[in-house]
């Protein structure tokens, strides 16, 4: 057996102990209803900053944790706590993405019996998380204006996958060289159907229709 | 042997054959005399744009190639070919970093006797490309200002790496809650010594000081 089988028929290995994993993710979820989101982003896209304003915008008493994915600190988890939600880290240790197996152990460590949702904030990464099933009901992928127009047709697997895609920092158009008709064309490319929506988390503009959006999702 | 055993041998040997490639273009480089940089960043930070300006600032003569490493698309490779700089393209086909081998075949491509510096383009990922040496006399890290002040605690491997920090899209700082005071001390307290150098490519600013640096690394 050559190397390259070796490597091939390891790493199947691991995306079927992944799997297993994602299944049990499923399996808990439903046993406590609730919904699981994955939100999907480069570094410094946003994300964060997205969920601290769309915990409390979601409304009617809907009770919400998040899993925190991070390569190293947990300066995320405390912007979450401080708006009031649960919230569990998970650092990867230097791992691009997050694995089922990890999200079980941070699923564990929730209420989920007194949980509507699950927002996971993967590590801020375009390409690895979108290959790993979590076991999650919706990938949402996260794009700040600022990364510019032809991502979506660069970083393909996240923009196909994602159930809505979401732009952030729609402030900071008026100042970069980017055209949304131009970035909307690309996506387009990979994904002619996904909702897009447009945000500015610091004028809380667009934040509503995200909220709508993820109520959505729980059916 | 358990799954976990299996999966960290065959990663060490997929480092050891990566290592081997490595110095197989380490050993290129120097027979041509050519200095390789490779530029780490996340999506959209604004490495191209920075190539694009970089590569006729260098002046005196000196002849660069670049070598684009992108998930998916040649548009990054168009760019720079319009600025009249030798380039070959390299699309991984879905994997979230470049690797030495590939490198290798890319560099095979380039007229590397006609040339000073090759400049590698890496895939737009702040965690796993500072994984994988591929042969380089540097990795230098670029950071978008729009993409906070946290990045280097929060991606350490990469800075930790690096011969030089750029900071791009200074001219957004205005209109950003960025205080890159903050920034500094994030990246301190992950390598004390590593130059810093701010610029904005639309505005040309610090380009020059870019320039001055990259000319050092080949003594």
């Amino acid at each position: 057996m050559t190397g390259r089988e070796t490597e091939i028929k390891v790493l199947t290995g691991l995306k079927g102990e992944n799997r297993k994993w994602a299944d049990a993710n499923r399996r808990l979820l439903q046993e406590n209803r609730v919904c699981m989101v994955n939100f999907i982003g480069g570094p410094g896209c946003g994300k964060t900053e997205l969920l601290c304003r769309l915990v409390p915008e979601l409304g009617g008493g809907r009770r919400v944790a998040v899993l925190e994915g991070d390569v190293a600190t947990r300066y995320d988890a405390e912007r979450i706590a401080a708006v009031g939600a649960g919230v569990a880290q998970l650092v990867t240790g230097g791992a691009c993405h997050l694995e089922a197996k990890l999200v079980h152990a941070g699923l564990r460590e929730l209420p989920l019996s007194a949980v509507d949702f699950v927002f996971v904030e993967n590590v801020g990464n375009l390409v690895c998380p979108a290959e790993f099933d979590i076991g999650e009901d919706a990938k949402i992928a996260v794009l700040s204006a600022a990364e510019g127009e032809d991502k979506p047709e660069k970083y393909p697997l996240v923009f196909r996958l994602a159930r809505a895609v979401i732009i952030t920092k729609t402030d900071l158009l008026p100042h970069l060289q980017v055209d949304t008709a131009r970035l909307e064309k690309s996506l387009r490319r990979v994904n002619r159907e996904v909702p897009i929506l447009y945000t500015s988390a610091v004028r809380g503009e667009g934040i509503a229709e995200v909220a709508e959006l993820i109520r959505g999702l729980r059916g």
